[in-house]
């Protein structure tokens, strides 16, 4: 036993891992791929199989949902305005944890406010945070009302709905927009990877820290 | 334009990726590293060299200590007691987010109490949580007081500090203790990588999901 060699090597780490270091190892810095729209727009389903496809392709990449942050990290929070800003801010937040870890993480979540997105957008380095806006009319997301949703909410049973008694603000300057009308969920998905492949740092191996 | 088929396509999900199918691509599980202690044992050198240990041999590792999460996830939290078992519990379940998406997930915090490591630990298959004992006397910690914050405590000006005025309850049955008094940190390092490259679970290919 040693104690003050003990206690000296612990003073100071010898090895810290900065996310642009981390980043030069894995050749590319990450990205916040963050999906917005109404609910029945197509997030989920878009959102899903992107993560597959990206895995396939050999990124690391995950996907922060409603069944992942509501049953878990969330599960403290309601409904109500300070809780879906409160919700939102903690997406943020971890969505940058995992991009400062190298993946590619998904979110897809309704984030209706604009002012909650831009939180989560200025957490980021300038072009890693993509925001999608996964737009499909009202009338057809209700029409498809795949969780049943819109009916309950028609019925006066879910206060403050997105799209009929609570806004959606539209993103100003989203990184993409896709159709969910107008477009398969597979085309949609093909345009996202694209854009992504497009955005992806490429961080040289030998440039400065 | 296709509405029907735009609609049908996006009801279902073709490919939804799960952590024991994305285990299978890695080859393991992911993993929660959880060091707990007192302030001043050690988990914050351990931990930053043990990510450092981690990323050069290739693995994806990530760590998650008070800097990462205080003035983030956890900004909105204080030091009472209801604030500090919240702060575990949002620590945990983001863990167990990077576990699922196949890291190797470092936690360094004191956690003082036992039921929010147990908490924590049970949100992961069994396995997949390894708790690290970091231990050193309370005279060893309070005498290297690398923050001060043992001088400040002791002058009253921080209430409810573990070890003083504030219980730390030790691990029952950690997966490893190591006595950061009697080793330097690079061997605690050493040891704890052993541990890990023990623990990570092989998921053979072909095995059935």
């Amino acid at each position: 036993m040693n104690k003050q060699h003990a206690i000296g090597d612990l003073s100071a780490a010898r090895h810290a891992l900065t996310a642009a270091e981390r980043g030069r190892r894995n050749g590319r810095a990450g990205v916040v791929v963050w999906l917005t729209g109404l609910s029945g727009a197509g997030k989920s389903t878009i959102a899903t199989e992107l993560e597959w496809q990206l895995v396939t392709r050999g990124f690391s990449a995950c996907l922060l949902d409603g069944d992942t942050i509501r049953n878990g990290l969330c599960k403290d929070l309601a409904f109500s305005a300070a809780d879906r800003h409160e919700n939102i801010r903690r997406i943020g937040e971890v969505a940058k944890l995992f991009a400062d870890a190298g993946l590619i993480c998904i979110v897809a979540f309704i984030s209706p406010f604009r002012a909650d997105r831009e939180a989560a957008r200025r957490l980021l380095p300038p072009g890693q945070f993509l925001e999608i806006f996964v737009n499909a009319p009202l009338a057809v997301c209700e029409q498809r009302d795949p969780k049943g949703l819109y009916a309950r909410a028609r019925q006066g049973k879910i206060p403050e709905f997105t799209g009929l008694t609570s806004p959606y603000e539209n993103p100003d300057n989203p990184e993409m927009e896709v159709r969910t009308d107008r477009l398969v969920a597979g085309e949609c998905v093909k345009q996202i990877l694209l854009l992504i492949e497009s955005k992806l740092l490429p961080i040289a191996p030998d440039s400065p820290s």
